[in-house]
């Protein structure tokens, strides 16, 4: 908090700017961290927002904060902050130049990206042109659970691929796992409490928690989800993501699998929800069936995304309701609206009908392998790795380091050095036993070979060096 | 309820199939009404769901009932039901063949409905084509409030022709009203008590109390809503929609906004909503600016939509968040992603950065004022016709008429010679006070001029005929 003096010869707005500068030098306010937004500032300093935003354009303009579109203040890292007297004009350009590389990272370990080079570009546009052309529906929306059409082919395909039995009319397409979540909590009576695991998908966490579910943290095994006898008794739901854990990259073998599906059993009214969110990829070894296939007393609400298998842009997503929650949507939601364009929709199912999805899936999956083998490959023989997890699946690889840096530390440092990488403490919810390795995540999907082995070159770089200073 | 005889001669498909069968025959299911889905009746009759469906597709076959894609099982009009045996091959052609007509209405006078015919699709596709081109931007997800250069357009669109004082920062952009309403939920702390007008938009109502608020109704006048003291002193928001009430067209006059922004400010943490849904359209005088062009201390949550002013199949709104929300979203929704596909927001973002947004609105005005006129006209000349209110605005007429048949009857008898007639009765929450006559909806929209008179002639007919056997 700013102590304002109110008789100070200082005007606010520099008063605001030396804090916030202080505290960025100080390392109160940390790299990255974000800033409150001008409104909530100005509000609690009770000084106008045009106070606030004089001082944070002199943040911006000499490089110790930089706005990102849409998402507000945050702080720089203090190592493109070369300026020794913030006055002097060439600082502030040294300071301006710095910080416009510092936006874009040269490269993104990122779990979610996909690859973007090898997009199918012109049948998408061919599908899209078919849709653009069909002027008779273009215009007309779908029903309540989305196109027709479209459902159909997701519940061949999820037969196929994942072995889940559903009919179209137990399909809901919806704009992303959030909506389709939010919509869950609607059908279901009362304030239902949810066990998840712990790290886990935060956004969903999230969305849980604020459709008035009472989200509880599971501990987790080697095989998955280990609930407490007092949480199978309270747990009205338990979401689980047996084929892919994220972001441990977990496979829940078929022995919890089923004591999951008896517990659901137990008692009315108790359901699993089954985020397969990244099945389509798995690169050794048959299939894993989802457990849906598994599931003969309709308790699992199955949930899947195109944010991999085709685009995270496209935010579309689906879920298959088992029988009372689908009784309940068919009665009770005649109103609702589906959240996706009907373009986006046909032009999904355009493009499955034609065999490109298909298609596309079997080209990414041989690109991916390739990245993956590389990555695990190159990260065996590092003298830094621990211990590598989540493999043969997935995007993404959980890898435990040795040395005396923390993770935030190596997240900071790479970041300084233009890459981005991902720590486990992200996706924990609450308090989490942080074993002694720090642990970071490698997504793959959206790098070339080339930049998997430039990031690891720079890991090697901050986790070798320091080894290097200890003998 | 179906009395299945277990130690019957007669199968339980068959038993079923009687059943509902009579009771369509009887009235006892009247035309329309939308039968229990075969899985929820095999679990109340405790019979498998193979049966039911056995029983289903019976009725369907013989013309009874009839599949709505999506939705279910509905109750057939017995007009189309010519076949006095209903197991000669004949007549189930016959059944079959009506049934076919009976699904689409020739005539669809939908309050929701656009010109389709006079929808710029060249220009459309021209935009759509730009953003597929677009590869470098295609595949990247927006930000958490949506595409910034969207927010933009809509920002400078919503004050120049809605007085809306906003920046794009405040801009969500969302998949539908009720996408957007549930996260405003999340936004607010506990289970808000919300006010709303009596007949409303039923989607919107449905959604707040799905999503844990408390919903109350209040009493309206010619001036729109009417707050009790009770309901004063009570509520948390209030939603309105002060430019054109849906579904009554009433217009909210200065002196009532006034009061309403008063309540707001007297006490800290009440809200107001104001959906300006089809405030696009509107035929004579100055357009009347929105509420939130009023709002000098951050009470309005102002809601929009691309529905009628581009397609409702778009799924695509937008609201402008004042100050203290906007500061909880962007401290606590940074996980959050944007609901609507990048391909739309960025085909939107070309086609009102191109100028097609503003040619369009301009020419759907004229489109919409002549049919608007016209019907206005013809309706004036008609015996029938008691009072026509919500003129000068918007996509339809709210139209009481006269006679002795009652709103649902209306409806029915337009039904079976293919016109989809609206009452009143579907927009109103809980018991309503139903004045003296039956009050239709008649949405232009959608339709042709000579449609519109078609239509007018058909509603002549039912309600001159009657008027005809009483003298």
């Amino acid at each position: 908090m700013i102590a304002l003096q109110s008789n100070d010869k200082i005007p606010f707005y520099e008063q605001i700017y030396q804090a916030i500068r202080r505290d960025i030098e100080d390392g109160k306010i940390s790299c990255g961290e974000k800033l409150p937004s001008t409104r909530l500032l100005a509000s609690n300093l009770a000084v106008s927002r045009f106070t606030v935003e004089l001082a944070y354009e002199q943040l911006v303009s000499e490089g110790y904060i930089r706005s990102r579109a849409g998402s507000g203040f945050f702080a720089c890292d203090l190592v493109y902050h070369l300026a020794p007297d913030h006055n002097e004009n060439t600082s502030k350009k040294n300071a301006m130049h710095m910080r416009e590389e510092s936006l874009a990272y040269r490269i993104d370990f990122s779990p979610y990206a996909i690859d973007e080079q090898h997009f199918p570009y012109n049948v998408w546009r061919r599908r899209s042109k078919e849709v653009l052309d069909d002027e008779e529906n273009l215009l007309r929306t779908t029903g309540t659970k989305g196109d027709l059409s479209l459902r159909r082919q997701i519940a061949t395909y999820l037969y196929r691929a994942r072995g889940v039995k559903c009919e179209p009319e137990q399909i809901i397409v919806g704009a992303g796992n959030d909506t389709l979540l939010s919509l869950l909590v609607q059908l279901i009576d009362g304030q239902p409490t949810v066990i998840m695991e712990n790290p886990t998908y935060v956004q969903a966490y999230q969305t849980l928690q604020r459709s008035g579910c009472k989200v509880c943290k599971a501990a987790t095994d080697g095989d998955g989800i280990l609930l407490s006898e007092e949480q199978k008794s309270r747990a009205d739901i338990v979401y689980v993501m047996p084929s892919h854990q994220f972001p441990l990259g977990t496979v829940m073998p078929l022995k919890r699998r089923l004591a999951l599906l008896d517990w659901a059993n137990e008692k009315e009214g108790r359901y699993i929800i089954e985020d397969d969110h990244d099945s389509e990829f798995r690169y050794i070894g048959k299939p894993i069936p989802s457990l849906q296939s598994r599931d003969s007393f309709e308790r699992v609400i199955y949930m899947g995304t195109f944010s991999k298998s085709i685009t995270p842009s496209l935010r579309m997503s689906y879920m298959v309701l088992p029988e009372a929650l689908l009784s309940r949507f068919d009665l009770h939601f005649d109103f609702y609206s589906s959240t996706v364009s009907t373009q986006q929709q046909r032009t999904v199912c355009r493009f499955m009908e034609a065999g490109d999805f298909e298609r596309h899936l079997n080209r990414m999956r041989r690109n991916y392998k390739a990245k993956h083998d590389h990555l695990l490959q190159e990260l065996k023989k590092r003298k830094w790795v621990k211990k590598i997890s989540g493999a043969n699946a997935g995007l993404h690889l959980v890898v435990e380091v040795a040395g005396e840096y923390s993770e935030p530390e190596i997240l900071k440092k790479a970041a300084v050095q233009g890459v981005k990488i991902y720590g486990l403490k992200e996706y924990a919810i609450g308090e989490y036993d942080w074993s002694v390795h720090p642990t970071l995540l490698l997504g793959f999907g959206g790098l070339s070979i080339g930049q998997i082995d430039e990031g690891l070159r720079i890991l090697d770089q901050i986790l070798e060096k320091k080894a290097c200073y200890e003998n």
